[in-house]
Order: structure tokens, then sequence, then C-alpha cells
């Protein structure tokens, strides 16, 4: 009966990545990720859209008991939402990209959110539909692409295997294992929110100046601007100082004299 | 059609353990473990009694396409047949067991079944049947025992999730963690002086809008923005394009009509 099993609940670390499932199309996939997740000490499900609904009783019957992931999971109408409240966004794909992004192993991917959950900063993973995958709207939302180094010629693994292979690599992480280079000292990372936020300002903006030429070029523009942004692992304060040099620069436009920035406190 | 598919053969490692199912009941998890194993680089599947016989429609339609696996999967009267000719037998089991055997996590057997292959020693994995798992006459014929270090509270795995570990475990072992983190391949970096020609464009148009605020505050707000941007690791064509960003949203300042960017060919 629902929210009346337990099994596994002690476990599940608070300090553990989110894990959510853009377009999940089988139900049988959820339930079998909801009880990989537990299996690993996971319990933070969120899912974009799923295509047969939520809850889903295909879900239930593949989860084999992990009611307590199944019974707090979570639905979000696109992946900017299921994301928004997360410091570092990985995503997972196999399929190399033409975009400019920080690539890194299970192994890693597991030390950097086990390092970031002790600085406060949250973590999810981010897994795309099972056939068709993420859209490139959605992988530009994410900071770092987890690759798994599989056979290349047999590379596709069903969805809730690729949930188990991150899952288990956390469960088996240690921070000490990160290169502490990697590791931005005393910054407050921003939300993916907040950065969101910047790239609609920024973006704006330049729409307002004729920067994207045509609207068939301005996509492409748009996700490679915000890909070099991404890969900055800005800090609260630098969006809000962002903010600041776009109206700043913009701001002028309208009224020919100088106007200050409206936030900025970086020097302070 | 039956042996007509050959993804994923060619790297099929030789020296890669086999992989022993005894007593499945499900030809579904046998067709997902055929699918983890080439997943990974393993070839050798072998099968002690499965309950609906061998070959299994229903494991066709679960290994997507991991033909060269079951084309080459063998079944045997008991496990061990199985492992007759094997130098090493690890067993796989979640439940302690009134045995003084050795126990070790899916990362030291990886590690030890590489060393062994070396030596030319062939090892195989035994998994027991979804329900019963392995009867002690089974466990004995193995000299160590493979747990995996899950949730406590909720620890079984699904039978081709538990073969994914170890094979995943086996095939991320003894190499270097793939670790792409400096630069994705395909980028031409800027030089120093194409980021500091940058840097100075965007300051010298922030001069003119009074965004410094001060002569004192400029330095420490200059060295903050540089640093955000060199952290990005700029391509040149990424310098190319935000100096266009910086000429789009400043140049109308002056001009008051749309100023197309100068330089700017990401789209090209």
């Amino acid at each position: 009966m629902a929210g009346t099993d337990n099994r596994g609940a002690n476990d599940i670390d608070p300090h553990a990545p989110s894990i959510v499932l853009v377009g999940p199309q089988l139900g049988e996939n959820i339930g079998a990720s909801a009880r990989a997740m537990l299996n690993c000490g996971l319990g933070d499900l969120r899912l974009v859209a799923p295509r047969d609904g939520w809850p889903s009783p295909q879900a239930e019957a593949s989860a084999s008991g992990a009611r307590a992931v199944l019974d707090a999971t979570r639905c979000f109408d696109d992946m900017a939402a299921a994301v928004a409240d997360q410091q570092h966004v990985y995503v997972t794909t196999a399929r190399p990209r033409d975009m400019d992004k920080r690539v890194v192993d299970p192994h890693v991917a597991a030390a950097e959110i086990r390092a970031a959950a002790q600085r406060g900063e949250r973590s999810c993973v981010v897994f795309g539909r099972e056939r068709t995958g993420l859209f490139n709207d959605e992988v530009v939302l994410a900071g770092t692409v987890i690759t798994m180094p599989l056979n290349p010629g047999f590379a596709s693994l069903n969805l809730a295997q690729a949930v188990l292979l991150i899952a288990y690599a956390w469960r088996t992480s240690g921070a000490e294992a990160l290169d502490e280079r990697t590791i931005p000292s005393g910054r407050a990372l921003a939300t993916n929110a907040e950065v969101v936020g910047l790239f609609e300002h920024l973006e704006g903006a330049l729409d307002l100046t004729g920067f994207f030429k045509t609207d068939a070029l301005r996509p492409v523009m748009v996700r490679n601007l915000r890909n070099l942004f991404q890969r900055a692992a800005l800090s609260d304060q630098e969006v809000r100082s962002l903010h600041g040099v776009v109206t700043a620069l913009s701001g002028l436009r309208k009224h020919q004299v100088p106007t200050p920035a409206p936030v900025d406190d970086e020097a302070s």
C-alpha cells in the first residue's frame, strides 16, 4: 500500500544527488530507476513530463518496494524548473555534442558531488528520454556532461542501468579522490535559476540590438553564449555583477546618461 | 536476425571475466544481462539450467541487439560444470553466509581479475537465482565472495543490475579514470593576448557608463570580471563572439540604431 512501506528510507542520504528523468516513456524504467536509487541511498527523484503521467502503475510494479522514493517523487513541466534550485547540473549523454562543455566520468562526477555537498551545494544528474535523449536546449542548462567509458560499439544503456551506474558511483565515492584544482574556494555558487535569469537578461538586451541577425541563427548563438558562461561556474555575486554589466552597457541606450549598475556589491 | 548483428563484438575483451547465471528464471533478465555485458566489453555468458530453456525469445527481446553475447552463450547442467575451466571463481551474494570465505567488493574483485588475466588465469563471476540465490553447495565452489556496498535497508538488486555493476567495475578497473576535464577536443583556445584584448574592450565600454563607480573600486571590479572569464577557458571564436556582444550592447549608445556585431562567425 502506498506510503506504508518504509524499507530503506532510513539510509537515504540527504546529501546524495537528485536524479532528474526528462520525458521518461516507460513507467517500468521509472520504477527500476527508483529501485536503483534506493539501493544506493538516493531519495530525490524528479520527473519532467513523464509520457504516461504520474503516478504510474508500471512504475509501482517495477520499483520492487522502493516506496520511499516513489512517494517523494515530484513532477515538473520542463527541465529548467526541475533543476532550478540546484547549484550543479550534470547531464548524461553517450553522444558527442557540438558544444563546449566539461566532460567527466561518473567517478569524477561522484567525487565532485560529494565535495559540493560538504559546501552546502546541491547537485543533480539529468537523464534524457529513452530513445531521443536530451534536446540541445536542455543540455545547455548543465555545467558538466557525464560520459560513461563503455564499449564504443555498444554503448547504449537502459535508462535504469544508467541511473544505477551513477547512483553506485556516488555511493562508493569518496571526496578524497577529487582533484582540488576544480573546487573554487569560498564561492557561493549561483543556482541554475539565477544563471538562467542572467541569460535571459543578456539575450533580451541583445535582441534589441540586432546582434542575433536572424531568427534562424539565434538558437545556436544563444546556446554558444550559455555554454560559455556555464563553463565559468558563476557565483551568485558574479551573476549580480554580470546583470550590472548588461544593464550598464545596454541601459544607456535609452537614457544617454550614465546609469549606475543596479546591483553590484562585489567590491564592498 | 540471429547471427547477423555484430554490433560491439569487436570490443569484446578476451581477458574479461566470464559471467555465470545459475538457474535464471526470467529470460528478460538473461537478455538484459547480455546487454550489460556487451556494454562493458564482456562476451562470455554461461547459463546453468535456465528455468525456461535456451534459447529464449524473452532474452532476445530484452538484449537490445547484444547478439554477439547471446550467440556465444553456453548452457551447463550444474554450476560445477560451468566453472570447471576457471582458475578463479567469484560468487555474488548480498546475504551473509555461515562460511569462512574471503569477501571483497566489486572494485577489488575487478583489479584481481585483471591481474590474474595478465598471468593467463581465467576468472568468472557467478550470480544466483532471482529469488533464492545460490545454494550452499554452489557457494562452496567459489574462492571469493563479492558483496556490494549498498543501502543495508534495501540491498536487493535486480539480476541484470548486479551483472552491470560487476561488468562496469571490471571495465573501469586498472585504467586511469576517464578525465577530459581539461579541454574538450576541437576547441582552439584563445591566446592570452586575445583574451586581454577582450577584457580591454569590455572595460573600456564599461568606463563610458559609470559602471565602475569610483577609481578606487575599479581595480578590484576589473579583477573579478577577468577572473570570471578566465575560468571559462575561452576559445578564439568565443572571444570574437564576446567582442560582438560588447559592441552590440554598447554601440547603440552612440548611434541609437542596431549595429551589426563586427565579428561573429560562430553560426556560420
